[in-house]
């Protein structure tokens, strides 16, 4: 398996956690996305990912795009261990959970978000910081929530085994670091990000342990 | 089943068509996301959906938030007909087209983004209205090649039967009608859109068939 990845990118951290948790094998080809303008730009990437933004999986003559899609590819080729639990109603939990991330936090933070407002609207870089740190604010109040009020939610997102809200956890929360984000008001996931990131198939995946680390 | 929902809201519209497809039964209960300051931000509402965000569904006492995930829920509680195609490649791809409109437009240009900009940032309209079109511009152009370039599009987007990718094609087209988006450059996209329109679980989830409908 090749992984085009990027080691900021929250999309391809939450990947190879995902890759490290099921063992599997993968050589990473770096995609920059700062340097030549945007390696996502060039040609030959453009080629094998239309949208122009990491990651990309290469598997078995497949090429595979979008994080979430690839982590579900994964949990259905390799199976155990199991990102998603059993139950229909705990797989909808784990899912709703990640796409909280996935979908309303993270892709309003993205890099090519932060290009647009400082190329085309010229916002200044605190105001683009604060409302960074809003989508997360607004996002982690919410989960924080819902994992306190739900017997679901154990030592990880759901029960005591990593799955697919913590794969997308985890980079959301090196972003929030990065950011300054005061997690007081969030304990739990602030509890969750420490018990996984003291596992090796998390700490492996970690951005500054990457080839491409700066 | 009990769907709360916003006729305009592109995530409840997703889930609508899915179970029209489905052809499962289902009260909608309106949650006017302009009135009363938004209703989603109500004490009840929020108890039920801490994000705040429509829609929720309510079956068999679950409560399930995010479209996605509650679209994945019903194609594993009632698995016919299909949203996903049987093999790992083939839902990997579905889910991907799915996400590039679920991830990387619609949470772009969500009300409450709009909202921010005009609050917040004092954005004019004539500005928020090219942010809205150029996430989709930039998110069609990918998805059309990403349509011509492969031998699984057919009549919709993954073969001849309407599945989770055309659940999230629908409704953002709809997005692109209202603000003008000149479809022109992305003709597999509009086909694909017309064809799923005139069958009876798109006409009937259209956001002006609605009870709540303005």
């Amino acid at each position: 398996m090749e992984l085009f990845s990027y080691w900021r990118s929250s999309a391809a951290y939450r990947v190879r956690i995902g890759l490290n948790l099921k063992q599997l094998p993968y050589r990473i080809t770096p995609v920059h996305l700062l340097r030549d303008g945007g390696q996502q730009h060039s040609e030959g990437y453009a080629a094998l990912n239309p949208q122009e933004l990491v990651p990309t999986l290469r598997h078995d003559g497949q090429v595979l795009h979008q994080s979430m899609a690839i982590l579900d590819y994964l949990d259905e080729v390799f199976p155990l261990p199991a990102l998603l639990p059993d139950d229909a109603a705990g797989r909808a939990r784990v899912r709703a959970l990640a796409q909280l991330l996935a979908c309303d936090i993270h892709p309003l933070n993205n890099l090519r978000v932060m290009q647009f407002f400082s190329d085309t609207w010229s916002v200044p870089q605190p105001e683009r910081d604060d409302w960074t740190r809003h989508w997360m604010q607004v996002g982690f109040e919410a989960m924080e929530r819902m994992l306190v009020e739900s017997v679901d939610t154990g030592r990880f997102c759901h029960g005591d085994s990593p799955g697919l809200a913590d794969c997308c956890l985890v980079p959301q929360l090196y972003n929030a670091r990065r950011f300054n984000v005061d997690m007081g008001p969030y304990p739990t996931l602030a509890r969750i990000d420490a018990a996984c990131l003291a596992l090796p198939a998390f700490d492996a995946a970690r951005p500054e342990h990457q080839p491409d680390a700066a």
